[in-house]
């Protein structure tokens, strides 16, 4: 039986739960990943990341292979120890990154050449050296690197970018397969491309399926096209994927994005919406977002959640977070990240049970309620 | 029995230990009180600073008082609910950040109007509203204002301020019982002058001796003298103290000025120092202070120092800290904060056992080598 292995356990209408099995520790799905860009989740100990209930955390290989660097990374003996959480790590290819974050691109068909933000330093990243970088981090997952589609794109531009992103999911599996530095149970993902084109998005699918992934992910979306736009590609694209593998939809999202993306099969998501948004005081909560820099809150005794399983959540006022938050104090945005982090996990958790209990339906129309409700009234 | 009581338990030399008895819990002696300005001690939780050995922490009057108020945090139940900290709070009286921090000050008689450094509002704190201001917040020891007397100062400037801040102590002692919002065995602690002049120091503290106060604070230290002159000042103004009460140096200091006042008898420290520069990568260890910033620990898989009682010292490598700090990383500053505030509390931990074994003088000594002999070899 292979080190890395998606179990299905339950199934509700397209929403699905099971276990990945790695040689790390089991990732329960419908999974969020918090993510750990520079080898920590901002503003978070591990430990908290860890009882918050997740089960995996995202890296980020443009981040890492500039600082510390992924030979530096793989000397101190990899992300795992590197970063203190020793459960599965999942890193991207870099790619995404690469295309927001630096100046002076040159995209060829060998890979991309870019200036790193943090120096100006010139690097070339090719689906080799993406993988070669991720094996010598050690991620239990690994991302094919792959051209985003900007959207909005033309049929056309859509289609010569997926195409490039499918002939770099090819020459991403023979380096994995040839990798030194790999090891038994790592698993390598492709990315389905094609925009909002369902055409392009089956070809992209059927030409990844071909050359065979542990999972597959679907990148190319949370881009601006709105949710909508977004739900419809995946109604036309999540049934192309196998059934037998964990499928990701990469940088979302929103805690109703990730709710539609369950109830269409989506096994896995990442973003940096909690984490980002924590450290400026938005909390993300069963009552839809609260914002703690509001004057309403200045006065309030009451926690923001008296129910939430986050401490917190729970031990401290709405006036003490907005006093943090408005003085600029690192607690603030240390409480209110873990806040978001854990009602992540909880809504994760959540949806994992109904759909074991067949009551996926029940749970999404409750969720959407509650969120709805917006928060307390203020005093 | 006073609620308040300062228990001397031993002696060696002029260094001692005892315990502060306080209606919210046991200060032990020499205790060193971590800052809270803002109602946190940054980028720390509460749990981390308690169960680092903190007994005590500071507030900040200034601070508190311009945001979120005074009275904002008394209808919140008090700083002590508020931040979370339900043990002994010392607040000093707001003077001394008033003379740092604000513009457009005036000084006079009556006390000293200002503009806030955060929205340029004018305030006006006397020493009466200070103690209304301390008693909202509901702070277990209280400071009456004074003038903390810049350095350096003729000896004629010293006794004009010095004489200010002794009428100021008068009216401190009097709003003090006067206070509606006082509670039992809370105490109130008048603050020696007179800059580096002896005789000034001497007729500060017979004058404060004479108003009665629960304790004794020696100010206007720590202001640019340098060391070997704040420890002159400290040789001939701490006999001048009860011996009964709690003697309290205000912003000090290093770890070497902690015990050079331990052993001039001193109780009582606060320091900015730990958790300003723990922000900035700079930790203090048994061994001396580490620049986490530097680049010789970026690929040291070593922890900073293996022995530490505090996990952040232990657990992580110092190439993890070293990146962590270069890159920003709010995870960096908690982690050399939390490691700071841990090795302030572990040295107070054994100067008071040392004293209470009558061994103070080794003990200094077995420091003072152990600081000089600097950080671990590089690798
Ligand atoms: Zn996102
Ligand atoms: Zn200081």
């Amino acid at each position: 039986m292979s080190l890395f292995r998606h179990e299905l356990k339950a199934t509700d209408g397209a929403a699905r739960t099971g276990v990945i099995h790695t040689p790390r520790g089991e990732i329960r799905t419908p999974a969020f990943m918090p993510v750990g860009t520079a080898a920590t989740v901002k503003a978070l100990y591990m430990d908290q990341v860890r009882e918050a209930g997740a089960d995996i955390i995202l890296g980020n290989t443009y981040h890492l292979m500039l600082r510390p660097g992924a030979e530096e990374v793989h000397a101190l003996g990899g992300l795992h120890k590197f970063a203190n959480w020793p459960y599965p790590i999942l890193t991207d290819s870099g790619g995404f990154q690469v295309m927001s974050l630096t100046s002076l691109r040159k995209m060829t068909e060998e890979g991309v050449t870019f200036a790193s933000h943090l120096d100006g330093s010139r690097h070339l990243l090719t689906p080799e050296r993406s993988i070669e970088i991720q094996c010598l981090l050690g991620s239990d997952i690994q991302m094919q690197l792959d051209e985003c589609t900007p959207f909005p794109a033309t049929e056309e531009q859509a289609r010569v970018s997926m195409e490039l992103s499918l002939r770099w999911a090819k020459r991403s599996k023979a380096a994995f397969e040839a990798q030194p530095h790999r090891k038994e149970g790592q698993a390598l993902f492709g990315i389905v491309q094609g925009s909002t084109y369902s055409e392009l998005r089956a070809r992209s699918a059927a030409g990844l399926v071909d050359i065979g992934f542990n999972g597959y992910a679907i990148g190319g979306l949370a881009v601006g096209e709105g949710q909508p736009e977004m739900l419809r590609v995946l109604d036309f694209t999540v049934p192309l994927l196998p059934k037998d593998r964990p499928r990701y939809l990469m940088g979302v999202g929103t805690p109703d994005d990730l709710v539609e993306g369950v109830r269409r099969g989506i096994d896995m998501f990442d973003c940096v919406m909690p984490t980002r948004n924590g450290r400026h005081g938005l909390a993300f909560t069963r009552r839809g977002r609260v914002n703690l820099r509001n004057a309403r809150h200045a006065k309030d005794p009451r926690p923001l959640d008296a129910e939430s399983s986050c401490p917190a959540a729970r031990d401290y006022s709405r006036a003490y977070l907005h006093h943090l938050i408005k003085s600029g104090e690192m607690l603030g945005s240390m409480l209110v990240s873990w806040i978001n982090i854990a009602y992540y996990q909880e809504l994760m958790a959540g949806m994992r049970v109904a759909i074991a209990e067949g009551e996926f339906e029940a749970f999404a129309a409750r969720f959407k309620a509650e969120q709805a409700t917006g928060d307390i009234q203020a005093l």
